[in-house]
């Protein structure tokens, strides 16, 4: 059977189906795969087995043009496929994948800036349907163009319900067949993968997790088990746009597993991932501490940029300098009022922290603790958000998808952190500190025209007139404000 | 000339008064000296000359009973004397020096806790009588028991003017004479120290600072001068219990001098202060790095305890680890509302650093930098205190100096910070966590009360009930709250 002959968008996806039986180990590596060509370009794929008979083949072009492919498989109905398919140019809200840019931000594939502003739902997918629909509308609502979500269930605090399914066969009770996969949990999970991307969401994928402590053992699978479900999920996942690979959530809290374990286990993904998919891991209570044996260092040349956990999200410069990558701190205390010191910082702390983060050239992650009646609370689980913060990273993003591409931290400008192009541009937080007047010595060329931003507020005040050279700005002397100081001329 | 015969407290001051010729480099080292004996002690301590032919020789007994002396000079009028005083009991507000106790806090010579709650006024005893007059009227009903002081006058902003006098003879017109003091100014400075003490504050004394500038060339004296003047200085104030010595203020922003010279320094104060006073040096921007050869390390012997700039009080507890010294956060940035990043945080969060400190064992520092009509800032010049973070600083200091004498922090209670003696008694604080209710698992066999604090409202609610085993206390959920749990039974 061929594909359907529709044209495929750059970026896009191209699926081919085939009916063919079951074959003995049908969801192990190797059954069906394909090698796709545009010009001088060969990339070869892996297809999936999808249960009842169904077997898939996914493809993401990178380029416009026309594609061919060829299959290849032991088994006859699947082994010598041909076709081709037209790649035509990508719609308007399509800008590809998310790759690393300049060493320490991040850009569409097509090049157009992309700047995280994330949040966290650790379990939303595993949820009952109507939980779901509240998630998938809060984020229609939310500044959020990233969200963080587990492939596994978790069983932790305010989590400790049954997920509504597996993603292998079997069950809590008799077991589970890792070598069966459930293809029913993996389309919902691509349809909710799809329907974040149509709301512009990126999905940071997380692989492996320690929130499980054996109650189902996908923390401790057999390493081939750990592998074989990399290579299934990647198979299934690779031609969607807007996944990440987040390798595990709090790696350090996984004791069933070791750094030679984490090495091989983001070489499968490298191998497996034709399209170069951001790749992370993200730490639970301690940051890779050169000669450490435990922990793992992002500065592996296979980790495309930093996934952090950290309360001080001051330190991103120095990360910068250590790791020459983008530095997004995924968990940096959540907003709300659970007894944890993880889930209990106020609205007008977690938005302090993004602006933080911001001037000093990376990206701080969101997250929602409020207590719920019914246990219903964002970070695990998703619904609705509650909290006073998502506006405010709203007003942030805002601001800072304003900057000039070019922007990068700045030092000119004493007193407050900044983020700009010199001479052109420059956004200046103050976080604490209060002053009653900002003193600059701007480029004497230039006028510049002065904006004085409340962050808590969100509102942006004129400053009148136009600066020159040696300049005082008065201030109202409250924490939380920031500068915006534009050239005019 | 004996002394007067009149009795002398334990770490009281006895001085020996002689009038004798000027004589060719009196202010220089060694013209007079004396050993005091008592029992099988014996302590060698300096005179100095004090002007208009009259020389000076003080002595701090440390312990009581009957003390002899005998002099010692090359001028005939010095040498020989002879003599004895009884040291009696120390009156009731009289505790003795501050010293090092179990390597991470401070205790009277008496053997009292020692709390530092610590101020700054950099160049107070510089300004006109009638301004240090309404600092010492500040500090009577401030909370303070520590001052930090510069010997030197200060330039920088808003801190310009000139000095009421100088410490050596000359001008800034007509340059210094480095090797002759100003007995005056070293009189007033005595009056002040001891002014400090009648209110039980310590006097940590600033020896060398960069902010001079070459202005009076005070901070790029020849290191001939710069030991003369410490000799001399620790001749005349060594014998005030409640001097410390504080061997710079941000030493890394004088570029005059190398780690050598400090080195070098600190052996002089060594060998001049038969007391042992306590010794540190304030750093500026950055805190020692291994194998800095820029950076002075608070980890030598000679250095008594660290005396740290740091906007990052929660460092506390790594500090001690590394230093095995008590630490001081002395500046930790000041209330204010200047334009300086250093200088305008707010009430709430200088009372919040604080707090923080305070729940790992450390000892932040207050300052004050509101902008004044006549520049009159209290972390300068001293004057009137206009901040909102004494009163809660008063507060603190009330509570820590409750605790039992053998608190330190503990680690048992969870999401909070907390100090204190294990089963007996857990001061905790929630800084910028505001949970809704605390769980907690004390000791079965005891039963305890909780009180509620609001640090900035300056409130203690006690919790109805006791509580026992495994218990959770509903709180406020709002930051800045602590807890004090107390065995009952």
């Amino acid at each position: 059977m061929d594909a359907l002959l529709t044209d495929v968008e750059q970026w896009g996806r191209f699926e081919l189906v085939q009916i063919a039986p079951e074959q003995n180990n049908a969801f192990g590596d190797g059954v069906w795969s394909a090698t796709f060509q545009n010009e001088s370009e060969f990339i070869d794929v892996k297809g999936f087995y999808d249960g009842d008979g169904t077997y898939r083949l996914r493809f993401m072009p990178n380029r416009t043009g026309e594609w061919f492919y060829v299959t290849h498989s032991n088994v006859k109905q699947l082994d010598g496929i041909t076709g081709s398919f037209t790649c035509v140019e990508p719609s308007q809200e399509n800008h590809g994948y998310v790759q690393v840019k300049d060493a320490g931000h991040f850009c569409y594939a097509d090049g157009n800036a992309y700047h995280p502003f994330g949040t966290t739902c650790y379990a939303w997918i595993h949820q009952p349907e109507e939980v779901r629909q509240r998630t998938i509308e809060s984020l229609r609502q939310a500044p959020f163009n990233k969200i963080r979500m587990t492939v596994f269930p978790k069983n932790y605090s305010f989590n400790a319900t049954n997920p509504v399914e597996f993603p292998f066969e079997g069950s809590q009770e008799d077991g589970f067949d890792l070598t069966r996969f459930n293809p029913n949990f993996f389309q919902r999970l691509e349809g909710h993968i799809d329907e974040l991307l149509s709301m512009g969401i990126e999905a940071d994928l997380i692989l492996f997790h320690p929130y499980d402590e054996g109650r189902w053992g996908f923390d401790r699978m057999s390493s081939e088990a750990d592998h074989n479900y990399l290579r299934y999920l990647i198979a299934r996942l690779s031609s969607f746009r807007n996944v990440w690979w987040a390798l595990a959530n709090e790696y350090d809290f996984m004791n069933e597993k070791k750094v030679e374990d984490w090495d091989a286990l983001f070489q499968t993904v490298l191998t497996e991932d034709p399209y170069g998919h951001l790749r992370s891991i993200h730490n639970g209570t301690k940051m890779y501490e050169p000669d450490s044996v435990v922990l793992y260092n992002h500065g592996h040349d296979w980790i495309t940029h930093c996934s952090i956990q950290h309360w001080d999200v001051t330190l991103v410069r120095e990360w910068q300098k250590t790791y020459g990558k983008p530095i997004v701190i995924d968990e940096c205390l959540y907003e709300g009022n659970v007894p944890f010191r993880w889930g209990n910082i106020t609205a007008e702390e977690m938005t302090h922290r993004f602006w933080e983060a911001a001037v000093r050239g990376g990206y701080a992650g969101h997250g929602e603790t409020y207590l719920h009646p019914e246990g219903e609370i964002w970070w695990a689980k998703g619904g609705k958000l509650y909290g006073e913060s998502p506006e405010r990273i709203s007003f942030l993003r805002q601001i800072i998808e304003q900057l000039p591409e070019a922007s990068k931290p700045l030092f000119t400008l004493r007193q407050m952190e900044t983020i700009g192009v010199e001479d052109e541009i420059y956004l200046g937080y103050f976080g604490v500190h209060r002053p009653s007047y900002f003193e600059a010595q701007f480029n004497e060329t230039y006028s510049y025209k002065v904006e004085i931003i409340d962050t808590w507020n969100m509102s942006i005040h004129p400053v009148e007139g136009v600066l020159r050279g040696k300049s005082t700005i008065q201030l109202p002397a409250k924490p939380g404000m920031a500068l915006r100081i534009q050239k005019v001329d």
